[in-house]
């Protein structure tokens, strides 16, 4: 070993899986997953080849789903909210959160989302799915609501696939509009599907009195 | 050949694709891709299985691909509605006949649209975004929109994508709001969502306008 080679350190099992990963989710950012190789982890990571497969002996698919299983816990996070202060202010700033997210994984973001995939299957699906089922359980239980109606459980998961929609189509348009502003129109475009469903849903429509009357 | 053999008539070749294409899509309506073999539409055909692997030599992926396209065909006519009359009624009309389409296509479409399916592929999803680009099209077409602003297209692009959304949880949830009162529903949620975007938006704020004038 050369002076010149990173210092070495022994990290735990641990802490070298989630150097592994970082550096497989910092690769899957700027690039769809099909053209990122276990190579291509092991030099970002400055490790050899032999040890990234020494950790995920599936080879990339293994990598792949674990990467993806680490940045669905912290897009998860995003969801953390204290129950305190206006429902809307809340919501804002849990979508400031994921906004975030969605700038900083870029490519990955999309090529996750946009399916068809060579390394989608149906774990993958499931991750995504996993995630969606969160965001709505948080939304739902902000509102306080444990037992949503039909119509108001779908306006949520509409709701939630419309915003993952606009995600797309904001990486694509160059992050235009600004994030503020892209933020404040799903917090209104919120209200708006919600107060469309009080019309038919009792439930609902004592919800959006409460928003109207909150904050 | 016993008398109670389905009587044989020699089919063009075209014939005999639309027969085996049919067979498929009646199949995938009822059951997740991968759960449907070469044997099942050889059988659900009455044809032998070297007759499917000669019109398909690719063999399920083919087979399914070409069902898929199809299926893409029969749900863009769906969009096909003349330009005479208040604008949300054809857009309600072109909804009953899309929401006939996933009634009658079931399994198949939440199959195709959860994506992680083993038959997906970069092909198969290009395939769905097709629909889906042509969906965004018909209506800005019938809004008499030919150079939409960003936000416009978005909440256009946004308001399918929560339709997708819908679809598939008004299947699983057998089919409940009835499907008069679901095409109502998403038809005032697509004037609700252009409202608000209409707040930022001077060209969707014309629409809006144009829109409550009409009918």
């Amino acid at each position: 070993m050369t002076p010149a080679a990173p210092a070495y350190r022994r990290l735990s099992v641990e802490e070298r899986r989630s150097q592994l990963l970082e550096a497989a989710l910092g690769l899957f950012a700027h690039r769809a997953p099909e053209d990122v190789s276990l190579d291509d982890v092991a030099e970002a990571a400055g490790v050899s080849r032999p040890l990234v497969y020494r950790y995920f002996p599936g080879g990339k698919q293994q990598l792949y789903e674990a990467a993806l299983r680490s940045a669905a816990e912290e897009l998860q996070q995003c969801f953390d909210e204290p129950r305190e202060g206006p429902l809307l202010d809340r919501l804002s700033r849990a979508l400031d959160r994921y906004l975030a997210f969605v700038d900083q994984h870029d490519a990955g973001f999309s090529a996750l989302l946009q399916g068809g995939s060579v390394v989608e299957t149906s774990r993958t699906t499931a991750i995504v799915d996993g995630v969606r089922r969160a965001a709505a359980l948080h939304i739902l239980s902000h509102l306080g609501v444990t037992e949503p109606s039909s119509r108001l459980r779908m306006t949520v998961r509409m709701w939630i696939t419309a915003v993952e929609a606009a995600s797309l189509i904001w990486l694509d348009d160059d992050k235009e509009p600004p994030v503020d502003e892209l933020r404040d129109w799903l917090v209104e475009q919120f209200v708006a599907v919600l107060s469309v469903t009080a019309r038919r849903d009792p439930q609902t429509a004592a919800l959006v009195q409460a928003l109207a009357a909150d904050g």
